[in-house]
Parts: C-alpha cells; structure tokens; sequence
C-alpha cells in the first residue's frame, strides 16, 4: 500500500510500504477512506520536535473496516468508521473517568509504522478505539468532511470549551483562529450554546468563518488594546478562556482576559511558551487546564449533531487533495495557504 | 506608636512611628494584640522581591478595634478582630463571587505605610475586611494563636484544598511541610474530610506534626522514587494536589503525582520556577490553579471550628516573640530555626 513517511524537515514522501496485517484478536485493519493533516503535525514538518527518517505520518482518518479479529465485537467489515487521535482499550480506569487519552493501553498512530495518512491502518483494540458512523452520514461529502474532524480537531475545540468550562448562556473566549480555534467557537456557539463568544485572531477570513460558526464577537489580536476591550466587554474578563494557538503572546493574552476565578484550557503542547504567566494565575486565581482532548469520549455525542446538520465543522478544510498530493498539503499549510487539509485517499 | 520598618535584605527594625489615624468613614483603626511573620514576608527579607527602605512590613493581625469611622456598622471599639491579608469592600462583584482579593477596592497591608507588625494599624473598609472573633476565643490563647492563622496561612491551605478540589472520602496530596502545607494537611482532614492525605516533606518535626493534623501518609521530599511511591499509592495519582513550596522541585513532584484529568493547586507566587510542566499539564489534562487564598471568605467558616476546637492550625507557631522581637523572628524563619513566629503585641 502507499503510505506517508517523513525524512526530514519539510520533506515528507508518499511511499509503497507493507500492508498491515492483524496482530491481536482484538486488533482491525481499515481501509482510510479521508486523512487530514493537523496543525500539530507542523511540529515535526518544521523539525521543532525530533522525529525519525522513515516515521510515519498523520492520526486523523477515517475508513472502511476491512478485517477484524477475533475478539472483536462492536464493528464488523466494511462498517464506516471514525478514529480518535490516539488508540484506547475502552475498558481501563481512565477509559471509565472519560480520559481515553491516559488508557494504560493507550498508542499513538504514528509509532509502529501505523500512520493515518496511508491507505491502510491497523487499529488495536478496536473496540475501544473505532466508532461506527451513523447512516446519514456516509453517503454526504459534507458531513464525512465533517466526521474526519472528530477525530481530532472539532474533538479538541469542543474539550477545550468543556475543560474551560464553558457554559450554556455564558461568555466564552478563544483565542486563535486556526481550525481548532474555529472548531471551539463552534462548539461553544452550537453545541455548549454560549451566549457571548468572543473570537481572537489575525486571519480577516477566518475571522469571517467564526463569525459563521457563532461568534458573536471578533477581534484582530494584532490590535493595541485588545485584551482591555474584551476585560471591558465582559466587565471584568471572561471566567472561561481557550488558547488554541501556543505561543507566548496568545497564553499571556489568554490569562490577560480571563476573569478571576476562571479557567484557562490549552489544547496542545505549547512549544514558543518560555515563561507561562504564573503571577497572574496565582494573583486571579486562574486555572491552567491542560486539555488535549479524549477525542473517543465526544466522537459519539458529535457525531449526532454532525448527522442531523446542526454543526458543520467540516468548513474548516480549505484545501482537499488525493492521497498523493500529501507533500503539498504539508506545503499549504506550513506556508499558511490552507486553513486544514482533506486528503481524498479512497471513494 | 512602634511598627517595624523594611531597611533593606535581612534589616527589619522597630521603630517609632506616627499613630495612624481615621481617613475616610468606612476606615477603623486596630490595635493589634497578635501579629506573625509570614513564610511570604521572607521574598523580600532576603530581596528576592524589590522593597523601598521605609516600606512596612506585615500582613497577618488580630486586634481590638480602637476608633471606627462614621460608616461603620459591623464592628465597634473594643471588639476583638480578625483582619485578612488584605483588605477588601464586601460588596463589589468579586467579593460577591467569594474572591476579596479581586476586589475592586483591595489594598495590602504594608502599603500606605500601615503594616500590620505594629501597634496599630488603619483598617479601610472595616466593614468588608474585618470579623468580630467569636467569645470562645478571646479568652483563650491556643484559640488566639489558632484565630491568628486565619489571617492567612489556614486560609491558605485550606483554599489550596478548595482549589484542587479536595472532597469528603477522597484523596488530598499537600506537598510541602511549612506552615501552609501543614494547615492544608489540617484542612483536608479536618474540615473538608478527605479520606486520604498524604504529606510531602522533608522535616522529621513537621511531618510528625503532619501527623497529628490528620496525614495518613507522609514522605520525605529527599527520598528517592518518592512521585513513583504515591502515583503506586494513589493507583495513578491523586486528582487532589495542593503545591506549597514554590519552586522547581515540587512543582515537578505535584505535577508527577497528579492524577489524569486532575488538579494541582499553587498557594504562593512561585519565585524558583523557572519551567512550569505544561507538557505533563496537557497530557494528563492536570489543572495548574493559582490559589491566592480569599481569606475574608474563610474567616467565619474556619473560626467556628476554631472556636468549637475542632482544629487547632495555632499549633503551626513555634516561636512566640514579643513585638521587639520582631528582628530575631524573621532571623529565625530565614535559618529555618522556626516554622513560623508569633508576635505579642499587647496582652
């Protein structure tokens, strides 16, 4: 099968690879469908964090199950299915409390030449791991786009409202605009249901898109003042607060708007933080949430909203290529031509 | 009068002063029966925090109200008094959400020249600031010291619980043996009712008296495979830990032994954290909360169970000076001679 392999910065290479074959009985094998390419799959592209000649890459997809084992009950081939982020046992302690994410079996696609930008995965304990995409779903390009960002990016935003603790009717800021930054304001606007969400970015387009997903305010972070207008707006800082970009600036302006008392969730490592601000999360006694996101843990309450129409996270892709254009989607997105990119590996 | 002035690192001195006297109606003015040195006040004893010569120093007083301004109701002369670290309305939208130390009118003693290792001091907005101590203490000097805690260091190991959520039946990790980390143990026993708590030290005394506050559990700080031991203890963490030290060590230790999903509490600004653990904070979604203790909130809750004897948190004081001591106090809080030092003001 073809699969992509990373060898270096910026250079990552469709290549033909071994099939994968079952090794557990409670392992599956499928057939990727739609991959994207995450945000946080930069890191490695632009040789911020170490990776190996010869790793593969990607950990979103979606597929069609072609092989199961033994042991496997809950999907059965050619079931469409999602994939989270990470693989899970659905059975251990931290499955139960919800954390999928810290399952004492937990692997990441990626290692053990598995990755998701590929033409097939093996799925370990599948049971746990795969959710069975609901009818009205396969046959609609919009909401299979849609459900590939369940398994991580629409994932992430949404964690990171609930780890923010958003609420319904409440004021909820997030600040970035990339597709996670997105994906959180529409899960605050129509799946929390916020009544105040208030967008931060730099992208005049994006900004648009947030304004379609929810926002009910915008504000360009490059302008002076801003965190003085959205602590004014909120008369005193918003209590719930995601950071959705990683640097220094966006967390400094993150724990600038959040009010006292209040949470400020983070959704991926924050590889430009040199000096979180702890003075003033001690002096507002502002929580720092760590908030990668049990992905597993929403796939099935978003999924529902997916299918019956009433969020459309999908828009986040900009740019769809087949599975060989793989090297030009990393290239669209280190370069900011794309917002997110949707790769058509199979019908 | 005589209040203690700041000269520079490791100058504290006595000195003769002007009496403070009444500003504005909502003002009283305390004379002060008991005053401590708080673990705080050594930042800028050994300048790791910038203080003028001539700044006052104290922040942790009971006394007897001398002199009230026309608007006060809730307190009158000669009423014995528990003032909290700083001073706040009562009224505003923070102190109604239970956060005084966001008020939107605090001020900290020391400021103003009005330190509270003096004689008297001048209270603003005695209404909102101060609580009348309940008969059953004033008699008793166990109870005195005990109500003296409250001003700062019980409320702050007991919001360091509040804040990392420690619950009735569960598990509390205090990391840290001085005079907060101690009232955290005492808090998480006694009041809040954990089932569990495990005290992090790495002095004997303490940690005995950690002991007798309610620890179930106590380790040495110095002991190798200490964060291995409790995450075995706690079957992957403790979703309930409270950081009282403030520097990298236990930072690291208090983030080790979180549990996924669960919350770190901090009770001080952390002056020797160079690098806060954000890659374990995201990956075990672990809440870093700063938990500067809004102690007006506590006073009455924690005064009753002073006043019925149901904790003891004066037991922390293990030098008791009169006020012209003040100089050998903070010597031996420095040298670590003393946990922590009560000062005798006047009978």
């Amino acid at each position: 099968m073809k699969a992509t392999v990373y060898h270096g910065a910026r250079d990552v290479r469709l290549e033909t690879v071994a099939d994968p074959v079952l090794r557990e009985p409670t392992d599956a094998i499928v057939r990727v469908t739609r991959a994207a390419i995450c945000g946080s799959d930069l890191w490695f592209y632009r040789g911020v964090t170490q990776w190996e000649p010869g790793d593969r890459t990607g950990h979103e997809f979606i597929g069609i199950v072609e092989e199961t084992g033994s042991a496997v009950r809950s999907v059965a081939p050619g079931d469409l299915v999602i994939a989270p982020f990470v693989s899970s046992d659905g059975t251990c302690e931290f499955c139960k409390e919800g954390l999928p994410t810290s399952c004492v079996h937990m692997t990441n696609w990626g290692d053990d030449a598995n990755g998701g930008q590929a033409e097939a995965v093996r799925v370990p304990y599948a049971d746990g791991t795969l959710v069975k995409a609901l009818p009205a779903i396969a046959g609609d390009a919009r909401k299979i786009a849609s459900a590939l960002t369940l398994t991580d990016v629409m994932a992430t935003g949404h964690h990171g409202v609930v780890s923010a603790r958003g609420a319904r009717g409440g004021t909820v800021v997030i600040v970035g605009d990339g597709a996670v930054g997105l994906c959180g304001v529409l899960s605050a606007s129509k799946v929390i249901g916020a009544e105040r969400v208030i967008a931060v970015g730099h992208n005049a387009k994006r900004l648009e898109l947030a304004r379609e997903f929810g926002a009910t305010h915008a504000f360009n972070s490059h302008d002076d003042g801003v965190a003085a207008e959205i602590v004014e707006l909120t008369r005193g800082g918003s209590a719930a607060v995601v950071e959705a970009v990683g640097n220094q600036e966006s967390m400094d302006l993150a724990v600038e708007v959040a009010r006292p008392g209040g949470t400020v969730a983070f959704v991926g490592v924050p590889h430009n933080v040199q000096t979180p601000p702890m003075r003033p999360l001690f002096l507002k006694n502002v929580a720092l949430r760590g908030a990668l996101a049990p992905a597993r843990t929403y796939i099935e309450p978003l999924m529902l909203k997916v299918a019956d129409g009433s969020i459309d996270p999908g828009r986040v892709f900009d740019l769809q290529l087949a599975l060989d254009g793989v090297a030009e989607g990393y290239a669209a997105m280190d370069e900011r031509r794309a917002i997110k990119v949707l790769l058509e590996v199979s019908p």
